[in-house]
């Protein structure tokens, strides 16, 4: 049965609404996700959350329901509560219909089978959680076989990363590892490592993309190092046509994978 | 000469803070910009901020001392500060190195010529400030003649929308308009309008983009309304191959762009 919260001041409103800060997330290893649209999303995926908050006035929405009975069913804790609160947990004026705390989860390299997916994503200190949850998204669009991160990346499970992966977060494997690991899983088996960078005369619609590619996005601000950009099979640089002389990571990502996509569906 | 201000109960202070508000620039006609890469950009594109705020301590920088000298030519004011007050200004924890406050700026439909590029943007109803200056800015790495915005947009000149345009709100024109002046506009010349769609089977790839062509991008959540479908010359879809239906809109139309792009430059 749902429990009622209405007061602020309860606990569990206080642990949910600590959870957008890194650090509480870091120590209890949960995160939240917010909107219908996403907890239905990491359900078909086989992910409930432990605790599900929504709005008393919902419980009838045939969503919301369900999405209330799978949690009940595996154990978990409904909360029926108030808009006001919704609001608190997620941040935002327009509140959320339901706010999930979810467990952490993780991948390592070693569960990624590369034979599964013509297109990987790897990205190397990212540092914006908007653009790590786009790249998740487009990389549920491509159909990509997960995404690796490199290094000192912004943290997967942050709201707004959550927020900016519509969903994705929970059905494109994310492995966080460091480049050195990273190589020699790479090297263990096939595959084609494809830097993007402003150091190649090479165009990325003139090469050739074989599965599995793996494709390689630098820092925001710095792009990559120069021994990553030496370890990869081919740096590709995608046209500039005016003033400035880069793309949001997140937008150069998905041309890339497009790309690559294009020519892989032949 | 610079003048100094170190109080944040200065009136000019909370001016400049206050016009990270969309109530006071729509009073004021003013906005801010933030960080020396889109000032420089900025006064290359041949805009100055009418107030400089830049910290003391940077005054010698060669950036900041040519960016101050500038404004004060143009009979602009220049502000040496303190690094909390820019802060401050800025929202953000790492105060950037300059922040000005800029007269907004507008362009027409009758300011467009439409033969000056292959590719235009076109959007309606866009929401998120983050995708408008995510767009500006691929819309300047693809030499697009403009940005159109139809119906109730987000700001082009919120503080979101110029950070992430990285400058090229400045050098990418911004129309702002409604759906029928846009449509009497387009089709008393040539141009050819394509919208983005779920709601048909043609490939984006498969598609012929003759110049001009206009990239039209519905809302974030909506998609855009049957009549504006309608009235497209051509709708493409990009395949989707994962559980979420549709892309990032800032992605989708880069990746669309980048398209026209290819095929344009042949």
């Amino acid at each position: 049965m749902p429990r009622e919260i209405t007061a602020f001041s309860n606990p569990l409103v206080k642990y949910a609404r600590d959870l957008r800060d890194k650090r509480h997330r870091k120590a209890s290893r949960q995160f939240l996700a917010e909107g219908l649209r996403i907890l239905t999303e990491a359900r078909e995926a086989g992910r409930l959350p432990r605790t599900l908050f929504y709005a008393a006035q919902n419980a009838g929405h045939e969503l919301v329901h369900d999405l209330s009975m799978a949690v009940e069913d595996a154990g978990g804790d409904c909360i029926q509560t108030t808009p006001d609160i919704l609001s608190k947990l997620s941040g935002k004026d327009n509140p959320q219909a339901v706010v999930g705390i979810f467990d952490e989860f993780a991948a390592d390299l070693a569960d990624l089978d590369r034979s599964a997916a013509g297109i990987w994503l790897v990205a190397e200190r990212l540092r914006d959680p908007g653009n790590l949850g786009t790249i998740l998204r487009t990389g549920d669009a491509v159909g990509a076989g997960g995404l690796i991160l490199i290094g000192e990346c912004v943290d997967p499970f942050s709201v707004e990363a959550v927020r900016a992966s519509m969903g994705a977060l929970f059905t494109v494997p994310v492995v966080r590892t460091e480049w050195q690991p990273f190589l020699d899983w790479l090297r263990a088996g096939p595959g084609q490592l494809v830097g993007l960078s402003l150091d190649t005369t090479g165009d990325y619609r003139a090469a050739d993309y074989a599965a599995p590619t793996f494709l390689l996005t630098g820092n925001e601000a710095q792009g990559m190092p120069a021994d990553y950009a030496a370890a990869c099979d081919l740096l590709v640089r995608i046209p500039m046509r005016g003033k400035a002389d880069s793309l949001n990571a997140a937008v150069a990502t998905a041309v890339m994978a497009y790309e690559v996509l294009a020519q892989q569906r032949g």
